[in-house]
């Protein structure tokens, strides 16, 4: 902890900022050390160690009254906030859907916030609009999309989803826009459809949107977890005949729990009848497509809305990076635009002000780190890399499958296994007992760092593969430890 | 331009990122050219002059196939996409709220995007949600406000706006949250008041959360464009008598065409009788409640149920920075959270997750960069740094005020002003045209970039001051070339 009661610091002087030779030392050591980092995440354990609380009480409760120089901070970076990281970086990270801080897409985070522009209008500067136009037009060739599709950035694909479902509402052609949903006698009840295995970010739009979380309804799935269409006719049919009116149905492509593919063309096809609006959540799977022999998974995707694809997951990209692609921007517009004086310009009718396609006026400018990140992988790299992992989940399925006493419990569609440890005899309460036991001991080591999920009821262990730096080495190490932890846990219960 | 046909670059690689020794060449290059950069920021015009599609067609239309290296990035960085930036960190941006790119800030940045952690759950970062919760509480001391205030960061005061309002419709006690609004007998028309001068960012809240855009009531304001406490109280007892539920009222301390101060103790103790949520939009003005003479500005805001206040506009913070205060985070909680099995952990009870106020999950280490700001500047560098950008407002005034043909046209509450030149013996519709030309003609000369609004219909210029490198002689310049040009169209007229 610095000394806080030294004498005045250039960061007391009345205007300007603090000397640039400090900022060129700092940032210098700051670039060194993400090198350094990079070079070898798995120094520092995966999950965090410290106890609810060690953080903050080990900083000063108030902040200091002087400005202090920077090498303070980075001290008690070191120190400090360090210990308080899970490391996403880290190749055994294998928790959540990983992102990877790959180093072109940190060099763009930089000149980001260097620049510190907001490209609320087009004017307020034009190469975020336009890089941000290209760059999501790249992806979109890069995923096989059709002419047509228009993207926007957005941080979250929660965020993305909210928008998309807003112009759903919108495009009913109920003027909620303006009129809203309450109070009113022309006014159904509206509904939006999803598989059981959908996002919990689709729940929340839905009820942010004021429809109602009893209003997102869940659709049963099939034996591989994938929506059923007959079940979703079903639902629709029942719906519309109780007075309910459907707006939305969103398939994903590679849900949460278990990269399950709901199958977009007969989604769409039924959806078509009732005029609801697809939106597609593809956060996580989408990028898939980017490798050829995967292209399929956004089969039927053409005849959507709306689809969300995160570059912050599974695309190389520091968060945060959501895209939300639509075929139908005047929705969107409809649903959000506004125009008051103070923001009137006088640019040709031509541009776009990306400020009208959601609530956020600030716009940082995202799409440079994504569009550095196409430029340094290439197509060729990007598509290397994701399937690459696609075999490494494939392998490390393999492991599991040809091992007594350990099964597989979800298909394998792209870079996530499901499984856990079934001994022989065990009940599911006891089956979970020993998987949850034994997914904490592996995670308490700090070399690989695994969630669970239920399934059916089922208590099934995670291993989610994504980040640039994981390799065969790291999988390996993963089931090592695994069927390590599964020993160990056998006889302590013995 | 890159030769793209160039051989496989080690981007195309499988696996791994591209090489380190690759990385800190370019990342040092670019921390010196942002040091270069920003201590030289009028070396560009604040105001980018290309042309639309000039970036975007001067760029590759598809992306590569094979990677390239990270120079040819940088290359094209300054080749393209430098030209078509318009500069908020030049020293001369007055034309909207100004943001700072300030030196810790970007280093904070710079690590945040090193680290790439997502700080949806305590465990994946446990750091993020408690340096979160401890730079918010140094904010919350810095302004003033009582203990009981708990912040979260969102990424633009829009999100932090709706967020509150989300909660105020879920207060209402009429179960949105499970049963929405629509199609319900026992619903009422829920509204929404602020002045006729409030951001649209709360326009764009009520219509998103499905309450109708009519629903959001202007108040009158008075000849200081403040929200009129009578105006207000008639508003909600007609309201009242005709059906409607009053649910929240967004009174604002520094609205964005004007700054003016709407009185929030007041809005507080009319809005309890109504049982109204009332949130404080402080998105550019509260943070000016660090200057101890300009605490007074949030005087009645411990009455209010949430406040917004936005480090990414005036305290210094590269984007995105915005920070949802609130001393009702049960309601917030309860309109958003939920829990799905694969987001369950073994963490104490505790622990906070932040996911659980909002509809985003992923959430950058944004806290890193706001805490490094308060501790390089200090309380007191803060506050200086505040008071001298209100001082040279307050100076530019004085020039306006006593120069004739011109006038003030708002009063200067912190640090924009609004004022214009009037012409001896012209109407309207001539004051409008010729301020227009006026600032058309400066913003084009590139040393100074100004914006407009209209004031009931009178057409007004804006100054606004904020950023950390503006000093008095870009003001004084401002100034001058404002006078220079009013002779030019003036001559040109006659």
């Amino acid at each position: 902890m610095t000394d806080r009661s030294s004498a005045p610091h250039r960061g007391d002087s009345p205007i300007g900022d603090v000397p640039a030779a400090e900022f060129r030392a700092a940032a210098h050591a700051a670039v060194d050390w993400i090198a350094d980092y990079l070079e070898n995440p798995a120094a520092h354990p995966v999950r965090s160690r410290v106890r609810p609380g060690d953080v903050r009480s080990a900083l000063p409760a108030s902040p200091p009254t002087h400005g202090e120089p920077l090498d303070a901070m980075l001290r008690d970076f070191h120190a400090t906030i360090l210990p308080g990281i899970t490391h996403w970086n880290h190749p055994g990270f294998f928790a959540y859907f990983a992102n990877s801080g790959s180093y072109p897409g940190i060099l763009g985070e930089l000149l980001t916030a260097g620049l510190n522009v907001n490209g609320m209008l087009w004017i307020t500067s034009p190469a975020v609009t336009e890089l941000e136009e290209l760059t999501l037009d790249w992806l979109r060739q890069l995923l096989g999309l059709a002419e047509g599709w228009t993207g926007q950035i957005t941080d979250t694909a929660s965020v993305s989803t909210f928008y998309a479902l807003a112009a759903a509402r919108e495009r009913a052609g109920l003027d909620v826009r303006t009129q809203g949903l309450a109070g009113r006698t022309d006014m159904p009840r509206l509904r939006v459809y999803c598989s059981e295995h959908a996002h919990s970010s689709i729940d929340k739009a839905v009820m942010a949107l004021g429809l109602g979380h009893e209003n997102c309804v869940k659709v049963a799935v099939d034996e591989q977890f994938r929506m059923r269409p007959d079940a979703l006719e079903a639902a629709l049919a029942a719906d519309v005949a109780a007075g309910y009116r459907p707006i939305a149905v969103v398939p994903c492509v590679g849900t949460t729990s278990i990269t399950s593919i709901d199958p977009v063309p007969a989604v769409v096809r039924i959806a078509r009848q009732y005029n609801c609006w697809v939106h597609v959540d593809a956060a996580y799977g989408g990028v898939a497509a980017i490798v050829p022999e995967l292209r399929y998974l956004l089969d039927g995707v053409d005849g959507a809305d709306s689809m969300v694809v995160n570059p912050h997951k599974w695309l190389f990209t520091p968060m945060d990076c959501s895209v939300l692609f639509t075929r139908d921007p005047a929705t969107l517009r409809q649903a959000f635009a506004l125009l008051p004086e103070y923001l009137v310009t006088r640019t040709p009718d031509a541009t776009t002000n990306l400020m009208d396609y959601g609530i956020q006026l600030g716009r940082r400018f995202r799409a440079l780190k994504l569009w550095m990140i196409m430029r340094a992988y290439g197509a060729e790299g990007l598509a290397e890399r994701i399937r690459h992992h696609c075999e490494l989940a494939r392998d490390f399925a393999g492991m599991v499958h040809f091992e007594g006493g350990w099964e597989i419990t979800a298909p394998v569609t792209l870079s996530l296994v499901c499984f856990r440890h079934v001994p022989a005899g065990a009940d599911e309460a006891t089956i979970a007992t020993v998987n949850a036991a034994i997914m904490e001991r592996v995670n308490a080591r700090g070399h690989v760092y695994l969630s669970h999920t239920k399934l059916d009821g089922r208590y099934t262990l995670r291993l989610a593969i994504g980040n640039i730096r994981t390799d065969r080495e790291h999988v390996e190490l993963a089931w090592r430890e695994l069927r390590d932890a599964a020993a160990v846990v056998g006889n302590a219960a013995s």
